[in-house]
Protein backbone atom coordinates (compact mmCIF):
# COMPACT_ATOMS: atom_id res chain seq x y z
CA UNK A 1 0.00 0.00 0.00
CA UNK A 2 3.37 1.98 0.38
CA UNK A 3 3.37 1.92 -3.38
CA UNK A 4 -0.12 1.15 -4.30
CA UNK A 5 0.95 3.51 -7.49
CA UNK A 6 3.18 0.35 -8.80
CA UNK A 7 1.18 -2.68 -10.65
CA UNK A 8 1.69 -5.73 -8.62
CA UNK A 9 4.39 -7.22 -11.22
CA UNK A 10 6.00 -4.12 -10.97
CA UNK A 11 6.49 -4.32 -7.49
CA UNK A 12 7.38 -7.44 -7.39
CA UNK A 13 9.95 -6.40 -9.79
CA UNK A 14 10.94 -3.67 -7.98
CA UNK A 15 11.60 -5.72 -4.23
CA UNK A 16 13.68 -8.47 -5.93
CA UNK A 17 15.92 -5.68 -7.90
CA UNK A 18 16.44 -3.73 -4.56
CA UNK A 19 17.03 -7.31 -2.26
CA UNK A 20 13.72 -7.00 -0.64
CA UNK A 21 12.75 -10.21 0.62
CA UNK A 22 9.08 -10.19 1.45
CA UNK A 23 6.42 -7.89 1.12
CA UNK A 24 2.60 -6.99 2.71
CA UNK A 25 -0.25 -7.27 0.23
CA UNK A 26 -4.03 -5.81 0.17
CA UNK A 27 -6.67 -7.79 -1.00
CA UNK A 28 -7.63 -5.12 -4.16
CA UNK A 29 -4.57 -5.14 -5.72
CA UNK A 30 -4.50 -9.32 -5.19
CA UNK A 31 -8.19 -9.61 -6.72
CA UNK A 32 -7.46 -7.34 -9.91
CA UNK A 33 -4.60 -9.04 -10.54
CA UNK A 34 -6.23 -12.37 -9.62
CA UNK A 35 -5.23 -14.79 -6.46
CA UNK A 36 -3.65 -17.35 -8.85
CA UNK A 37 -1.93 -15.16 -10.75
CA UNK A 38 -0.86 -12.87 -7.58
CA UNK A 39 0.35 -16.24 -6.11
CA UNK A 40 2.39 -17.39 -8.80
CA UNK A 41 3.69 -14.21 -9.70
CA UNK A 42 5.10 -13.22 -5.95
CA UNK A 43 6.12 -17.57 -5.56
CA UNK A 44 8.05 -17.05 -8.38
CA UNK A 45 10.18 -14.52 -8.00
CA UNK A 46 10.92 -16.65 -4.28
CA UNK A 47 9.43 -13.42 -2.09
CA UNK A 48 7.37 -13.91 0.85
CA UNK A 49 3.91 -12.55 1.55
CA UNK A 50 4.28 -11.26 5.16
CA UNK A 51 0.74 -10.05 5.76
CA UNK A 52 -3.03 -10.00 3.33
CA UNK A 53 -4.62 -6.93 4.69
CA UNK A 54 -7.51 -6.88 5.44
CA UNK A 55 -10.00 -8.86 6.73
CA UNK A 56 -12.80 -7.23 9.53
CA UNK A 57 -15.47 -4.01 9.21
CA UNK A 58 -17.38 -6.81 11.66
CA UNK A 59 -20.29 -4.65 11.39
CA UNK A 60 -20.81 -4.30 8.14
CA UNK A 61 -23.26 -6.92 6.18
CA UNK A 62 -22.05 -9.61 4.15
CA UNK A 63 -19.10 -9.34 6.58
CA UNK A 64 -18.49 -13.33 7.17
CA UNK A 65 -18.64 -14.83 3.97
CA UNK A 66 -16.25 -11.44 3.39
CA UNK A 67 -13.58 -12.44 5.96
CA UNK A 68 -13.67 -16.23 5.22
CA UNK A 69 -12.89 -15.48 1.67
CA UNK A 70 -10.00 -13.12 3.14
CA UNK A 71 -8.99 -15.68 4.79
CA UNK A 72 -8.72 -18.03 1.72
CA UNK A 73 -7.06 -15.86 -0.20
CA UNK A 74 -4.30 -15.71 2.86
CA UNK A 75 -3.74 -19.12 2.17
CA UNK A 76 -3.49 -19.02 -1.69
CA UNK A 77 -1.09 -16.41 -1.30
CA UNK A 78 0.95 -18.15 1.15
CA UNK A 79 0.56 -15.04 3.77
CA UNK A 80 0.45 -16.71 7.41
CA UNK A 81 -0.86 -13.42 8.18
CA UNK A 82 -4.57 -11.75 8.26
CA UNK A 83 -4.34 -8.30 9.49
CA UNK A 84 -8.27 -7.23 10.72
CA UNK A 85 -9.43 -3.88 10.77
CA UNK A 86 -12.21 -4.10 12.97
CA UNK A 87 -14.50 -1.72 12.42
CA UNK A 88 -16.16 1.29 14.15
CA UNK A 89 -20.00 2.16 15.73
CA UNK A 90 -22.42 0.77 13.26
CA UNK A 91 -25.26 3.36 11.41
CA UNK A 92 -26.89 5.63 14.67
CA UNK A 93 -24.72 3.16 17.14
CA UNK A 94 -22.95 5.24 20.20
CA UNK A 95 -22.13 2.13 22.17
CA UNK A 96 -18.22 1.48 22.05
CA UNK A 97 -18.44 -1.28 24.30
CA UNK A 98 -21.20 -3.20 22.26
CA UNK A 99 -19.14 -2.50 19.12
CA UNK A 100 -16.02 -4.77 20.61
CA UNK A 101 -18.05 -6.93 22.06
CA UNK A 102 -19.17 -7.53 18.84
CA UNK A 103 -15.72 -7.53 17.18
CA UNK A 104 -14.73 -10.53 20.04
CA UNK A 105 -17.87 -12.57 18.87
CA UNK A 106 -17.15 -12.00 15.30
CA UNK A 107 -13.72 -13.30 15.61
CA UNK A 108 -14.82 -16.46 17.78
CA UNK A 109 -16.69 -17.27 14.51
CA UNK A 110 -13.38 -17.20 12.46
CA UNK A 111 -10.68 -18.16 14.36
CA UNK A 112 -11.38 -22.00 13.83
CA UNK A 113 -11.23 -21.50 10.18
CA UNK A 114 -8.37 -19.66 10.35
CA UNK A 115 -6.60 -21.91 12.41
CA UNK A 116 -7.49 -24.71 9.98
CA UNK A 117 -6.36 -22.86 6.86
CA UNK A 118 -3.04 -21.94 8.68
CA UNK A 119 -3.58 -18.48 8.67
CA UNK A 120 -3.57 -16.40 11.81
CA UNK A 121 -5.59 -13.54 12.21
CA UNK A 122 -3.95 -10.27 13.70
CA UNK A 123 -5.84 -7.53 15.45
CA UNK A 124 -4.88 -4.12 14.77
CA UNK A 125 -5.67 -1.65 16.85
CA UNK A 126 -6.19 1.63 15.34
CA UNK A 127 -5.66 5.04 17.01
CA UNK A 128 -8.30 6.56 18.88
CA UNK A 129 -9.16 9.05 15.95
CA UNK A 130 -10.39 5.73 13.89
CA UNK A 131 -12.64 4.73 17.20
CA UNK A 132 -15.97 5.85 15.52
CA UNK A 133 -15.64 4.62 11.79
CA UNK A 134 -13.01 2.33 11.38
CA UNK A 135 -12.15 0.49 14.35
CA UNK A 136 -13.55 0.18 17.93
CA UNK A 137 -10.69 -1.65 18.96
CA UNK A 138 -8.58 1.62 20.11
CA UNK A 139 -5.82 0.02 21.94
CA UNK A 140 -3.06 -2.92 22.33
CA UNK A 141 -4.31 -3.74 25.41
CA UNK A 142 -7.92 -4.09 24.40
CA UNK A 143 -6.58 -5.86 21.22
CA UNK A 144 -4.48 -8.31 23.34
CA UNK A 145 -7.64 -8.72 25.67
CA UNK A 146 -9.35 -10.46 22.40
CA UNK A 147 -6.77 -11.90 21.28
CA UNK A 148 -6.13 -13.85 24.27
CA UNK A 149 -9.15 -15.93 24.28
CA UNK A 150 -8.12 -17.81 21.43
CA UNK A 151 -5.17 -20.11 20.91
CA UNK A 152 -1.89 -17.74 19.84
CA UNK A 153 -1.62 -19.62 16.47
CA UNK A 154 -5.14 -18.18 15.42
CA UNK A 155 -5.22 -15.12 17.09
CA UNK A 156 -2.59 -12.47 17.50
CA UNK A 157 -2.30 -8.46 17.70
CA UNK A 158 -0.61 -6.14 15.21
CA UNK A 159 1.74 -3.53 16.25
CA UNK A 160 1.58 -0.41 14.13
CA UNK A 161 3.66 2.39 15.44
CA UNK A 162 1.49 5.37 14.00
CA UNK A 163 -1.43 3.69 15.86
CA UNK A 164 0.07 3.08 19.21
CA UNK A 165 3.14 5.21 19.53
CA UNK A 166 1.48 7.48 22.15
CA UNK A 167 0.40 4.93 24.27
CA UNK A 168 2.37 4.77 27.39
CA UNK A 169 1.16 1.16 28.47
CA UNK A 170 1.68 0.52 24.81
CA UNK A 171 5.48 -0.86 25.48
CA UNK A 172 3.91 -3.31 28.30
CA UNK A 173 1.69 -4.72 25.64
CA UNK A 174 4.13 -4.97 23.34
CA UNK A 175 6.61 -7.67 25.85
CA UNK A 176 3.35 -9.39 26.70
CA UNK A 177 1.71 -9.98 23.18
CA UNK A 178 5.61 -11.36 22.31
CA UNK A 179 5.84 -13.57 25.21
CA UNK A 180 2.78 -15.24 24.51
CA UNK A 181 3.59 -15.40 20.41
CA UNK A 182 0.55 -13.32 19.62
CA UNK A 183 2.66 -10.29 18.14
CA UNK A 184 2.26 -11.69 14.25
CA UNK A 185 2.94 -8.40 12.33
CA UNK A 186 4.91 -5.41 13.36
CA UNK A 187 4.40 -2.74 10.67
CA UNK A 188 6.19 1.03 10.81
CA UNK A 189 4.95 4.08 10.08
CA UNK A 190 5.94 8.06 11.39
CA UNK A 191 3.88 10.40 12.73
CA UNK A 192 3.74 14.05 11.11
CA UNK A 193 1.45 17.12 11.26
CA UNK A 194 -1.04 19.06 10.46
CA UNK A 195 -2.82 15.92 9.59
CA UNK A 196 -4.85 16.13 7.00
CA UNK A 197 -8.89 15.96 6.64
CA UNK A 198 -10.20 12.52 7.08
CA UNK A 199 -6.77 12.01 8.67
CA UNK A 200 -6.13 8.71 6.31
CA UNK A 201 -3.74 9.51 4.49
CA UNK A 202 -1.10 11.48 6.18
CA UNK A 203 0.87 8.42 7.76
CA UNK A 204 5.19 9.91 7.82
CA UNK A 205 7.81 8.36 5.38
CA UNK A 206 10.13 6.80 8.52
CA UNK A 207 11.61 9.14 10.10
CA UNK A 208 10.09 12.31 8.89
CA UNK A 209 7.90 12.47 12.15
CA UNK A 210 8.27 12.23 15.61
CA UNK A 211 8.01 8.62 16.51
CA UNK A 212 11.23 6.90 17.89
CA UNK A 213 11.23 4.60 15.62
CA UNK A 214 14.13 2.92 16.28
CA UNK A 215 12.75 2.46 20.13
CA UNK A 216 10.08 0.58 18.92
CA UNK A 217 12.13 -1.80 16.73
CA UNK A 218 14.01 -2.88 19.91
CA UNK A 219 11.14 -2.96 22.17
CA UNK A 220 9.48 -5.36 19.47
CA UNK A 221 12.65 -7.34 19.27
CA UNK A 222 13.08 -7.45 22.88
CA UNK A 223 9.82 -8.98 22.43
CA UNK A 224 10.79 -11.75 21.11
CA UNK A 225 9.49 -10.64 17.60
CA UNK A 226 11.79 -12.10 14.91
CA UNK A 227 9.69 -11.82 11.87
CA UNK A 228 8.99 -9.21 9.53
CA UNK A 229 9.13 -5.40 9.70
CA UNK A 230 6.67 -3.94 7.52
CA UNK A 231 6.28 -0.43 6.28
CA UNK A 232 2.71 0.65 5.85
CA UNK A 233 2.35 4.31 4.48
CA UNK A 234 -1.09 6.00 3.55
CA UNK A 235 0.30 8.84 2.56
CA UNK A 236 -1.17 10.76 -0.72
CA UNK A 237 2.18 12.84 -1.07
CA UNK A 238 3.89 9.87 -1.15
CA UNK A 239 1.48 8.40 -3.74
CA UNK A 240 1.64 11.18 -6.34
CA UNK A 241 5.53 10.65 -6.96
CA UNK A 242 6.99 8.13 -8.62
CA UNK A 243 6.70 4.57 -7.18
CA UNK A 244 10.37 2.92 -7.65
CA UNK A 245 11.66 6.48 -5.94
CA UNK A 246 9.73 6.02 -3.09
CA UNK A 247 10.23 2.00 -2.63
CA UNK A 248 13.87 3.28 -2.93
CA UNK A 249 13.68 6.16 -0.32
CA UNK A 250 11.16 3.92 2.33
CA UNK A 251 14.23 1.26 1.82
CA UNK A 252 17.06 3.76 2.54
CA UNK A 253 14.67 4.87 5.34
CA UNK A 254 14.23 1.58 6.70
CA UNK A 255 17.68 0.76 6.54
CA UNK A 256 19.23 3.87 8.44
CA UNK A 257 17.08 2.53 11.73
CA UNK A 258 19.61 -0.22 11.51
CA UNK A 259 16.88 -2.80 12.09
CA UNK A 260 18.86 -5.99 12.55
CA UNK A 261 17.73 -8.49 9.62
CA UNK A 262 15.62 -11.27 10.66
CA UNK B 1 -15.12 29.55 23.34
CA UNK B 2 -18.31 27.81 21.56
CA UNK B 3 -19.35 31.38 20.46
CA UNK B 4 -16.32 33.25 19.67
CA UNK B 5 -17.80 35.07 17.06
CA UNK B 6 -19.92 36.87 20.08
CA UNK B 7 -17.66 39.47 22.01
CA UNK B 8 -17.46 39.31 25.49
CA UNK B 9 -20.50 42.09 26.21
CA UNK B 10 -22.70 40.11 23.55
CA UNK B 11 -22.39 37.20 25.37
CA UNK B 12 -22.61 38.24 28.93
CA UNK B 13 -25.79 39.45 27.96
CA UNK B 14 -26.98 36.81 25.92
CA UNK B 15 -26.26 34.47 29.06
CA UNK B 16 -28.27 36.52 31.12
CA UNK B 17 -31.08 36.67 28.58
CA UNK B 18 -31.46 32.69 28.28
CA UNK B 19 -31.06 31.90 31.75
CA UNK B 20 -27.51 30.39 31.63
CA UNK B 21 -25.99 31.06 35.05
CA UNK B 22 -21.90 30.65 34.53
CA UNK B 23 -19.74 30.66 31.63
CA UNK B 24 -16.24 29.78 30.86
CA UNK B 25 -13.96 32.19 29.65
CA UNK B 26 -10.71 31.95 27.27
CA UNK B 27 -7.46 33.93 28.03
CA UNK B 28 -7.22 36.35 24.52
CA UNK B 29 -11.04 37.70 24.80
CA UNK B 30 -10.71 38.59 28.01
CA UNK B 31 -7.31 40.10 27.83
CA UNK B 32 -9.00 42.36 24.59
CA UNK B 33 -11.49 43.58 26.69
CA UNK B 34 -9.57 44.02 29.84
CA UNK B 35 -9.46 41.76 32.88
CA UNK B 36 -10.67 44.22 35.30
CA UNK B 37 -13.55 45.50 32.85
CA UNK B 38 -14.64 41.59 31.99
CA UNK B 39 -14.09 40.62 35.95
CA UNK B 40 -16.85 43.58 36.48
CA UNK B 41 -18.85 43.02 33.68
CA UNK B 42 -19.72 39.07 34.47
CA UNK B 43 -19.91 39.68 38.13
CA UNK B 44 -22.22 43.19 37.48
CA UNK B 45 -24.61 40.60 35.16
CA UNK B 46 -24.31 37.45 38.35
CA UNK B 47 -22.28 35.29 36.56
CA UNK B 48 -20.48 32.94 37.48
CA UNK B 49 -16.93 32.01 35.51
CA UNK B 50 -16.73 28.63 35.58
CA UNK B 51 -13.22 28.10 34.19
CA UNK B 52 -10.31 30.17 32.48
CA UNK B 53 -8.66 28.84 29.35
CA UNK B 54 -5.97 28.16 29.54
CA UNK B 55 -2.49 27.81 31.16
CA UNK B 56 0.05 25.08 30.16
CA UNK B 57 2.32 24.69 27.03
CA UNK B 58 4.73 23.74 29.45
CA UNK B 59 7.77 23.54 26.09
CA UNK B 60 7.36 26.78 25.55
CA UNK B 61 9.76 29.32 25.98
CA UNK B 62 8.39 32.08 28.99
CA UNK B 63 5.72 29.14 30.39
CA UNK B 64 6.74 29.92 34.08
CA UNK B 65 5.42 33.80 33.78
CA UNK B 66 2.67 33.01 31.27
CA UNK B 67 1.51 30.33 33.54
CA UNK B 68 1.70 32.69 36.46
CA UNK B 69 -0.24 35.19 34.81
CA UNK B 70 -2.85 32.99 33.52
CA UNK B 71 -3.63 31.92 37.52
CA UNK B 72 -3.61 35.29 38.40
CA UNK B 73 -5.85 36.24 35.58
CA UNK B 74 -8.37 33.47 36.87
CA UNK B 75 -8.28 35.18 40.34
CA UNK B 76 -9.22 38.32 39.22
CA UNK B 77 -12.34 36.75 37.19
CA UNK B 78 -13.18 34.75 40.63
CA UNK B 79 -12.85 31.90 39.09
CA UNK B 80 -11.61 29.03 40.64
CA UNK B 81 -10.15 26.60 37.91
CA UNK B 82 -7.64 27.20 35.45
CA UNK B 83 -7.49 24.47 32.69
CA UNK B 84 -4.08 23.27 31.25
CA UNK B 85 -3.43 22.06 28.42
CA UNK B 86 0.39 20.83 29.25
CA UNK B 87 1.73 20.83 25.35
CA UNK B 88 3.51 18.01 23.25
CA UNK B 89 6.88 17.50 22.23
CA UNK B 90 9.03 19.84 22.21
CA UNK B 91 11.04 21.27 18.65
CA UNK B 92 12.91 17.68 17.34
CA UNK B 93 11.98 15.93 19.95
CA UNK B 94 10.45 12.53 19.92
CA UNK B 95 10.69 11.36 23.47
CA UNK B 96 7.14 11.17 25.34
CA UNK B 97 7.77 10.37 28.56
CA UNK B 98 9.89 13.24 29.38
CA UNK B 99 7.54 15.77 27.80
CA UNK B 100 5.08 14.35 30.08
CA UNK B 101 8.24 14.43 32.89
CA UNK B 102 8.27 18.22 32.02
CA UNK B 103 4.38 18.81 32.70
CA UNK B 104 4.24 16.71 35.76
CA UNK B 105 8.08 19.45 36.76
CA UNK B 106 5.94 22.64 35.69
CA UNK B 107 2.97 21.67 37.72
CA UNK B 108 5.01 21.50 40.57
CA UNK B 109 6.78 24.97 40.09
CA UNK B 110 2.88 26.37 39.45
CA UNK B 111 0.71 24.46 42.27
CA UNK B 112 1.54 26.19 45.44
CA UNK B 113 1.40 29.69 43.45
CA UNK B 114 -2.40 28.78 42.03
CA UNK B 115 -3.43 27.38 45.55
CA UNK B 116 -2.28 30.19 47.46
CA UNK B 117 -4.83 32.32 45.39
CA UNK B 118 -7.74 30.44 45.91
CA UNK B 119 -7.20 28.89 41.73
CA UNK B 120 -7.81 25.22 41.07
CA UNK B 121 -5.02 23.84 38.34
CA UNK B 122 -6.92 21.69 35.83
CA UNK B 123 -4.68 18.99 33.74
CA UNK B 124 -6.72 18.44 30.66
CA UNK B 125 -6.10 15.06 28.93
CA UNK B 126 -5.95 15.81 25.12
CA UNK B 127 -7.22 12.97 22.40
CA UNK B 128 -4.38 11.35 21.49
CA UNK B 129 -4.20 13.00 18.37
CA UNK B 130 -2.98 15.97 19.83
CA UNK B 131 0.05 14.02 21.72
CA UNK B 132 2.70 15.41 19.31
CA UNK B 133 1.54 19.15 19.34
CA UNK B 134 -0.59 20.40 21.84
CA UNK B 135 -0.93 17.83 24.59
CA UNK B 136 1.37 15.15 25.45
CA UNK B 137 -0.99 14.26 28.26
CA UNK B 138 -3.40 11.77 26.31
CA UNK B 139 -5.72 10.03 28.94
CA UNK B 140 -7.34 10.57 31.99
CA UNK B 141 -5.38 8.18 33.57
CA UNK B 142 -2.07 9.89 32.97
CA UNK B 143 -3.91 13.10 34.08
CA UNK B 144 -4.79 11.74 37.56
CA UNK B 145 -1.17 10.10 37.77
CA UNK B 146 0.28 13.73 37.89
CA UNK B 147 -2.65 15.55 39.59
CA UNK B 148 -2.42 13.04 42.36
CA UNK B 149 0.81 14.56 43.40
CA UNK B 150 -0.66 17.25 44.68
CA UNK B 151 -3.37 18.30 46.97
CA UNK B 152 -6.78 18.24 46.01
CA UNK B 153 -7.48 21.64 46.26
CA UNK B 154 -4.24 22.74 43.89
CA UNK B 155 -4.38 20.09 41.02
CA UNK B 156 -7.03 17.84 39.51
CA UNK B 157 -7.87 17.11 35.91
CA UNK B 158 -10.69 18.57 33.33
CA UNK B 159 -13.08 15.49 31.84
CA UNK B 160 -13.63 16.75 28.71
CA UNK B 161 -15.80 13.94 26.33
CA UNK B 162 -14.67 14.74 22.79
CA UNK B 163 -10.99 14.03 24.28
CA UNK B 164 -11.72 10.90 26.28
CA UNK B 165 -15.02 9.55 24.55
CA UNK B 166 -12.94 5.84 23.05
CA UNK B 167 -11.07 5.44 26.23
CA UNK B 168 -12.57 2.22 27.65
CA UNK B 169 -10.40 3.15 31.06
CA UNK B 170 -11.61 6.61 31.50
CA UNK B 171 -15.03 5.62 33.57
CA UNK B 172 -12.86 4.34 36.20
CA UNK B 173 -11.00 7.13 36.31
CA UNK B 174 -13.33 9.57 36.19
CA UNK B 175 -14.86 7.68 39.28
CA UNK B 176 -11.58 7.81 40.66
CA UNK B 177 -11.46 11.71 40.04
CA UNK B 178 -14.16 12.29 41.59
CA UNK B 179 -13.72 9.98 44.91
CA UNK B 180 -10.61 12.38 45.29
CA UNK B 181 -11.93 15.48 44.33
CA UNK B 182 -10.08 16.11 41.27
CA UNK B 183 -12.61 16.55 39.08
CA UNK B 184 -12.20 20.13 38.43
CA UNK B 185 -13.66 20.50 35.19
CA UNK B 186 -16.51 18.95 33.14
CA UNK B 187 -16.44 19.74 29.36
CA UNK B 188 -18.87 18.10 26.37
CA UNK B 189 -18.21 18.18 22.79
CA UNK B 190 -19.52 15.78 20.61
CA UNK B 191 -17.26 13.48 17.95
CA UNK B 192 -18.48 13.69 14.42
CA UNK B 193 -16.64 12.33 11.11
CA UNK B 194 -14.84 13.13 9.09
CA UNK B 195 -12.52 15.06 10.85
CA UNK B 196 -11.48 18.25 9.36
CA UNK B 197 -7.57 19.45 8.04
CA UNK B 198 -5.38 19.46 11.28
CA UNK B 199 -8.01 18.03 13.25
CA UNK B 200 -8.63 21.23 15.64
CA UNK B 201 -12.05 22.55 14.62
CA UNK B 202 -14.12 19.94 14.11
CA UNK B 203 -15.75 19.22 17.27
CA UNK B 204 -19.38 18.34 17.62
CA UNK B 205 -22.23 20.21 18.33
CA UNK B 206 -24.25 18.04 21.16
CA UNK B 207 -26.17 14.94 19.94
CA UNK B 208 -24.56 15.53 16.08
CA UNK B 209 -22.07 12.95 16.60
CA UNK B 210 -21.37 9.37 18.11
CA UNK B 211 -20.72 10.14 21.93
CA UNK B 212 -23.25 9.03 24.38
CA UNK B 213 -23.33 12.51 26.33
CA UNK B 214 -26.02 11.49 28.89
CA UNK B 215 -24.06 8.41 30.03
CA UNK B 216 -20.58 10.59 30.42
CA UNK B 217 -23.14 13.13 32.35
CA UNK B 218 -24.27 10.30 34.38
CA UNK B 219 -21.04 8.96 35.23
CA UNK B 220 -19.85 12.41 36.03
CA UNK B 221 -22.41 12.60 38.70
CA UNK B 222 -22.14 9.27 39.77
CA UNK B 223 -18.40 10.39 40.42
CA UNK B 224 -20.27 13.35 42.33
CA UNK B 225 -19.45 15.77 40.12
CA UNK B 226 -21.96 18.79 41.32
CA UNK B 227 -20.45 21.53 39.99
CA UNK B 228 -20.62 23.16 36.08
CA UNK B 229 -21.17 21.21 32.82
CA UNK B 230 -19.64 23.35 29.94
CA UNK B 231 -20.04 23.01 26.59
CA UNK B 232 -16.65 23.39 24.40
CA UNK B 233 -17.10 23.64 20.47
CA UNK B 234 -14.55 24.35 18.19
CA UNK B 235 -16.07 24.30 15.06
CA UNK B 236 -15.85 25.91 12.09
CA UNK B 237 -19.09 26.06 11.12
CA UNK B 238 -20.25 26.89 14.31
CA UNK B 239 -18.29 30.38 14.19
CA UNK B 240 -19.71 30.92 10.46
CA UNK B 241 -22.68 31.24 11.67
CA UNK B 242 -24.27 33.71 13.43
CA UNK B 243 -23.69 33.52 17.31
CA UNK B 244 -27.19 34.07 19.13
CA UNK B 245 -28.45 31.46 17.32
CA UNK B 246 -25.88 28.93 17.64
CA UNK B 247 -26.30 29.63 21.87
CA UNK B 248 -29.48 29.14 21.58
CA UNK B 249 -28.75 25.79 19.73
CA UNK B 250 -26.78 24.89 21.84
CA UNK B 251 -28.44 25.35 24.98
CA UNK B 252 -31.55 23.44 23.63
CA UNK B 253 -29.26 20.53 22.86
CA UNK B 254 -28.05 20.83 26.61
CA UNK B 255 -31.13 20.86 27.65
CA UNK B 256 -32.66 18.13 25.88
CA UNK B 257 -29.93 15.82 26.96
CA UNK B 258 -31.67 16.32 30.58
CA UNK B 259 -28.83 17.00 32.53
CA UNK B 260 -29.96 17.79 36.45
CA UNK B 261 -29.16 21.17 37.45
CA UNK B 262 -26.77 21.71 39.98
Amino acid sequence: MTVKQLSLPELVEQCVRLGIPAVGLWREPVRAYGLEASARLVRDAGLTVTSLCRGGFFTADGWLDDNRAAIDEAAALGADTLVLVSGGLPPGGRDLAAARARIAGAIAQLAPYAGERGVRLAIEPLHPMYAADRCAVSTLDQALEIAERFPAEQVGVVVDTYHVWWDDRAPAAVARAGAAGRLHSFQLADWTTPLPAGVLNGRGQLGDGVIDLRAWCELAAAAGHTGPVEVELFNDELWGRDGVEVLEETLKRFTELGISES
